[in-house]
């Protein structure tokens, strides 16, 4: 498939337009729609919120009668099935369109091809695979709930150059500076949920809200506390919106928890600790497209042995603290080198002092 | 002072030479020299060797009746005394050169000005300041030496990106990979000593050699080894050229070690361990420069805690290791995060896969 200069420009900007809808689609994916015709943009839109006008309809809607005889690029295939709103595919047909360009082809089993083949049965030249990449970077976490039925976990870590996060006296705030934390929550803001452990809780009581940033909604919280230990009084349960996954049942305190406004599920492993993998397959169910783990090295490190972990970002403060403090990843003891796990670094820059990493497994 | 663009052509010029002598002017500082005459360049030098003749000589020699009226740019100030080779600023007014801009005046107390003003004496104008912090740089171990009495000492320490240098059975060979190691080694090539200690040596058994770049003479290596515990075949002491630094005596053990081709010294702290400090100041005697530390978790807390660390070259290698391995510095426990080590960036690139970084105490 062979794709023009302005193809390739076009798709961009649907991009952009897709990208709008950063912190706010989900469960849906984030979606661009531009519509093209005799040297102009007739029409654009982005899918903004569950429940509302996908991209397409926004876009056909600013274009009107002009969407007639357009190449429509969508970030996304458009979809052929009645969800929340009537399929897309069908709008673009009955508006006339003469060509579709998707960047993807929707990984939603509901939809799968299903939404070009219809396009292409209507007489509509379709496309695919334009900037694909950067469309599936965009909705990663989408694709992966859909391919694989669990969200894309991605580990935020702040730690000094020598690994560490913590004193061992707990402290914690603040080894990283402002910008650092303020882009910490620009990750959270885009995540539908953040995932901690119990000992988090208890060390540092964070609210794990999102609030350095402007957000239209607030991330799930969640809570990995096996045996049931967060205090009702913690800050990640005010306001509600947090959900504390255990493996033991104590019926007082889950109705402690539950009376502070938490909702409580269990699910237990073999050797009695939460099934993390479980835990994100339920999550998935949930529509839950993008985790934000930010936790101690004890839950980081069981996180990494279970594979659970696609992503890493890890803020590095310059600064040395020295061995005696936490650490970033419990794991059992390696005993030759090439058992390490081996990442790669996808982005590396300063901010403000600090430094941020974005890494994935290799 | 100000300073024209042609003298900061020339001077940047002057800082390209003496960077040729980077590895081999030790104990010397590295200079270079540029004349300028009337529209170009009359003659160019660099100090190469100790003992041998210095920039301003070279270049003189170069330019011949040329230098007459030119003016001289030096990257540090002329020398004014009779050392191995006689007074460079007597050979630039016999030379008749009628204007000297220096990079720096030449910390070396026994020059500290004199030379310029003896340029200034013979008529001669002189300035400078032009491109001092580049100057400053390239011979910041003579500097050091100079105003302190100690060597600068640089820490290289090679980590994953959790802190962590080997596994706790030892294992540290290899966790960067071969473009960091490569760069290890210019580091390691431009120090006069490479300094280490006795867990290093017995763990990693390495030989601490430039290998990985040419290089026409190796670094001392010295060792921390308080109490004479060094193998005596360890690959440290192989061909000669090692130190090693006790703080115990044990007579038979420093007879075999001085058999194996080492040279032993005693210097004890009032806790009866190494002290670091007067080792450092030791090596300053002797004319050393720059010190390459590449050690252990101890080592290293000790270096750190004594404030003996003036830079870290921080090769950090994209996998995970884990809290049981071992880390980058032994330090006592901190109670709060005021208490962390400070430290700034100076540099940050990637080095193949690894990512490499430069900071110093803020």
């Amino acid at each position: 498939m062979s794709f023009s200069a302005v193809d390739r420009q076009m798709m961009a900007r649907a991009l952009q337009l897709a990208e709008r809808g950063l912190w706010t689609t989900a469960p849906n994916p984030r979606v661009g729609c531009v519509l093209w015709r005799a040297g102009e943009i007739v029409g654009e839109g982005w899918h903004e919120k569950a429940g509302e006008p996908h991209a397409e309809v926004h876009a056909l809607r600013a274009a009107g009668e002009r969407a007639r005889g357009a190449t429509a690029y969508v970030t996304l295939e458009p979809c052929s099935h009645h969800g929340r709103t009537p399929p897309c595919a069908e709008a673009l047909i009955a508006a006339g369109v003469s060509r579709v360009v998707a960047a993807m082809v929707d990984p939603n089993p509901l939809v799968a091809g299903r939404g070009l083949a219809l396009l292409a049965a209507a007489g509509i030249a379709t496309a695919s695979g334009l900037l694909e990449s950067e469309a599936r970077e965009l909705n990663i976490g989408f694709v992966a709930r859909m391919t694989r039925g669990r969200p894309w976990l991605r580990l935020k870590a702040a730690a000094s150059l020598d690994g560490k996060t913590a004193l061992n006296n707990g402290t914690s705030q603040w080894i990283t500076g402002p910008d650092a934390r303020r882009d910490g929550h620009r990750w959270r803001a885009r995540a539908c949920a953040v995932l901690t452990g119990v000992g988090t809780v208890r060390d540092d009581d964070p609210s794990l809200t999102v609030r350095d940033v402007e957000t239209p909604r607030q991330p799930l919280r969640v809570i990995v506390d096996s045996r049931l230990e967060t205090p009702p009084t913690a800050k990640v349960l005010a306001g509600g919106g947090a959900l504390v996954c255990a493996a033991v049942d104590d019926p007082e305190r889950a109705k402690m928890l539950r009376a502070a406004g938490a909702e409580v599920i269990f699910l237990a492993n073999a050797s009695g600790k939460v099934d993390l993998g479980a835990l994100l397959e339920e999550l998935g169910r949930r529509g839950i497209n993008e985790v934000h783990a930010e936790a101690g090295s004890k839950l980081n490190g069981s996180l990494l042995r279970a594979g659970l972990v696609d992503e890493f970002v890890f803020y590095l403060a310059p600064c040395l603290i020295g061995d005696d403090a936490s650490g970033l990843f419990s794991l059992p003891a390696l005993t030759t080198l090439t058992d390490k796990r081996a990442l790669r670094i996808l982005d590396l820059r300063q901010l403000g002092p600090d430094i941020r990493l974005i890494a994935r497994p290799s």
